[in-house]
């Protein structure tokens, strides 16, 4: 009966959202409160007995090899789906990687597409293929909460992301959206949902900001999902999570119906991409063709006009290895990962060359300035608007830029280093002559909750706006073989963080990733490339 | 002896500067003082005497087919060169169109390139073509002043422009460097050198900004011209000179080494980029093919990697037809330009439509405060160092962008206005269902000068960054059929500015030239339909 509106508390708005959240897992795919989640929680996809043989062998392909599947005519996009939301709902459970789960809504796309193939109607290479997607894309009719609470609610989005309509033209069939952190800026997803981990060891996370879409496609509870990446947001849950990613250079893929909730509209000092995350190669060659081939250039302004090309594999590629950036040295499992590799490239008849590190701390100095043009007001207001508290990784990241205002000739004159960066980084690069440059995706593999703060091995090539690839090489880490003994003296505060937290018990069965780079916008070549070294590294 | 050092009046070293200037014209082709240049001085390149036949004979060729004369031993570089200085030397005494001339390194290029030739070395498309490039593009060894007195002396440059490497290294022989007016920011050509004239009548502007590439190239004293655009500035001078250009969208040509002496690196806001100017479509399309072979993306980081598209021509363009931008209507030769241009399209089975206006006052309002971010600060601080005036159209086009500075929050909005502005045409476009649209380069054919005010027939695709060229339609001003009569009531001061500046008695013989615009990004397909279209209409 009061006139005054109490505002809720935050904790309640909070529990009222996971609750809702978890409303959307049907109830018939939750676990009994009796069944314990082990530590390495992936093999409840075959312990929980939830999903079939037969849908168990759905989850094992890629999107590739499913997407025949369905237009053989061997599995229905509806046993797909399911297969896929069985799933989910166990990866949820495991990881806490949803925001929704829709498959009331999937199923019925699923049953259309059927329907569809039946009757000689092959929509495009993903019919009938479910795809994941983090929540700060918008898909029509779903909220885009994008890791604010504030957000809860009011981001019911009107139409499709322009890549949405793109996917969907091509079959894809939407399923469930996945977590991202708070502020969309930590290598970790951690928000009001609570924290994303990763699917094989519940004590580390399943990196970020498209964490959701790591532990799901991890789990295998994706065949393919849609990340996002602005300092290797698609490439640190790719790594942590044992799975494939692939960051383009911004200018080729659509990015219209992003929420981008940090900066003013047309803000361009730094600037993300989406990119696909998934099982394979091929799977993040065929997302890009299939972008391409939609022309994204004809609605999108600032897209470039770039059809795909076909580039033939090389059969002896140079490939500069990118030990240490000179600031974080790897710890050992990722050394052991990267001498694994460089054996197994040389002996494939590979040239392989050390990549020197160029101007590590500079670019960090630029980028993470120019994350925080305005020094973090508008994130500080959308927390303030719920009374969410702000979550140290924020705070970390934004006091980055010096926690101060910087005016416009300032901001202009950051970008003027952007590209200076830009250009003395390709003069050092073709100088090296290489190929591709294969280096860590960070200084770790997954690393504990909390603690993911070093973001140098992949923001270095969102400043240089390079192409670069994450996937797996197989190995993971093995306390046997990757203690560091405390013998190396930390050069820094940063690298010091990093040795003194990284522990190889802790970090058991964490995968182990490499990352794949090319030069800019030759996202052809270096697709290609990846391909034949992780061929050659997973042998 | 006095310790003070007194600085020089700026009348003084305007004096001395272009007494410098005239002395890089070899004294034996000044025309004798009394010589009587007349009112279409285009004439005096037969008049003078000063060409051989054969050498008149190489003035009339375009770039590609004189590069085939020279490539197939009929005529050899230094005949082509001695050709182009000595007409060039014509164009200055006539059009005031030069910054420097420099024969001898010319000369003994073109020997070089010879000799390479003789030795069954050819460099490339334009092995031994005499190349002219406007004063803000770097060329080593060379002054750029690039339209301020005080630059005058020291903006030698010490390496070539990436554009210039590029030309050089498919042979192209540079011969002059052409005027741009103060501030680069005029659609005439008009600095502390004095004005550039329209070769075909005096009284009236070349246009700008490289109206001095307008001039030579209008007088047949250069084969093909490098000049840059950000608001018309080759389109400008084309359109009055009676040639051709074309501005490619942003991104594809690389623009390292061209002096932007009015705003900071790193500013974004509004970009402009080198273009061809020339006596043919195909030069055009050549000039566009050697850059995409010569790969610039490897080279200057953000340019596209964009291999040249091979597009077939058109039987059948749907062309949209902008009568009138809804501020300013053509003046009565251009309208006639239009409509013999429709009818002949029409007789040719080209379809064609009306396009309408979209946002031409928003589009102005938007792209004149980003030519101008800080309110010219730069523009009057290189003004002050040596005393030079302001031009009266350098105040203009500032006092455009509402004589005000701007936060970075503003500016900031005016790009996602743009952004926004881009979206908007791109669906306008996409339901009209053209191929290119028709329109006029500018209200007026070659404007008295002084007068040239109205930016937007041009500055409009600079801000959509769409690709658009220019081309003669073969008419000029003839005062019998192409009278404003009064009759017509101005709708806006812009309008009447023009009405009232218009004569068709004074504007005699002024070429009339329209404009091709295609969609962003698509270069081949806007010039194959331009050569299309100029074909049917100069028919």
């Amino acid at each position: 009966m009061s006139p005054v509106q109490v505002p809720r508390p935050a904790s309640e708005a909070i529990a009222s959202a996971i609750a809702a959240r978890d409303a959307t897992i049907p109830a018939e795919y939750k676990l009994p409160k009796s069944f314990a989640i082990p530590k390495n929680p992936s093999v409840i996809l075959q312990t929980s007995g939830l999903l079939s043989p037969a849908e168990l062998a759905i989850v094992n392909l890629d999107a590739t090899a499913l997407a025949e599947q369905i237009a053989g005519g061997k599995v229905s996009s509806v046993q797909a789906t399911t297969a896929y939301v069985k799933a989910a709902a166990l990866a949820q459970q495991a990881t806490n990687c949803i925001v929704e789960l829709f498959p009331g809504e999937a199923l019925e796309r699923a049953a259309f597409l059927d329907a569809e193939l039946a009757a000689g109607r092959n929509h495009g290479a993903f019919h009938g293929v479910p795809v994941s997607i983090k929540d700060h894309i918008d898909v029509k009719g779903h909220d885009s909460p994008s890791g604010f609470l504030s957000f809860v609610g009011k981001m019911v989005a009107e139409e499709d992301a322009a890549l949405v309509k793109i996917l969907r033209d091509a079959g894809a069939v939407f399923y469930c959206k996945t977590t991202n952190p708070q502020s969309l800026m930590h290598l970790e997803t951690d928000s009001y949902l609570g924290e994303t981990s990763c699917p094989f060891n519940t004590a580390l996370t399943s990196g970020g900001s498209s964490g959701g879409e790591g532990a799901i496609l991890g789990f295998k509870a994706s065949p393919l999902g849609v990340g996002a990446d602005i300092g290797g947001s698609v490439r640190s849950p790719a790594a942590n999570c044992g799975i494939y990613s692939f960051k383009p250079s911004v200018g080729r893929l659509p990015n219209m119906g992003m929420v981008y909730p940090i900066g003013p509209k047309g803000y361009e000092g730094i600037l993300g991409t989406h990119a696909p995350m998934g099982r394979s190669v091929r799977d993040m060659e065929l997302y890009m063709r299939v972008f391409a081939a939609a022309q994204p250039w004809l609605r999108e302004p600032g897209i470039e006009v770039k059809p795909w090309r076909e580039v033939e594999r090389k059969t002896k590629l140079r490939i500069g290895v990118l030990y240490d950036d000179g600031v974080v040295r790897p710890v050992a499992p990722i050394r052991r990962a990267l001498d694994t590799a460089v054996a197994k490239l040389k002996a494939a008849g590979h040239e392989v060359v050390e990549f020197a590190p160029f101007k590590s701390a500079e670019n960090w100095d630029i980028i993470s300035k120019l994350y925080w043009p305005e020094n973090g007001a508008m994130v500080r207001q959308h927390l303030a608007n719920s009374g969410e508290p702000m979550r140290p990784l924020t705070e970390w990241i934004i006091s980055q830029a010096g926690n101060k205002e910087r005016s416009w000739a300032e901001l202009t004159k950051l970008v003027a280093q952007r590209d200076y960066f830009k250009y003395d980084l390709g003069v050092h690069w073709h100088n090296a002559g290489v190929d591709v440059v294969l280096s860590a995706v960070g200084p770790t593999p997954a690393p504990e909750h909390g603690t993911a703060r070093y973001w140098n091995y992949t923001s270095y090539w969102n400043l240089a706006n390079y192409p670069a690839g994450v996937f797996p090489t197989g190995l993971s880490v093995d306390p046997a073989l990757d203690a560091e003994d405390g013998s190396y003296t930390p050069r820094n505060d940063s690298e010091a963080f990093v040795y003194n937290n990284y522990d190889a018990k802790v970090s058991v069965e964490a995968p182990i990733c490499l990352q794949v780079i090319g030069f800019a916008g030759l996202e052809e070549e270096t697709l290609s490339a990846m391909g034949t070294i992780s061929d050659v590294v997973q042998k």
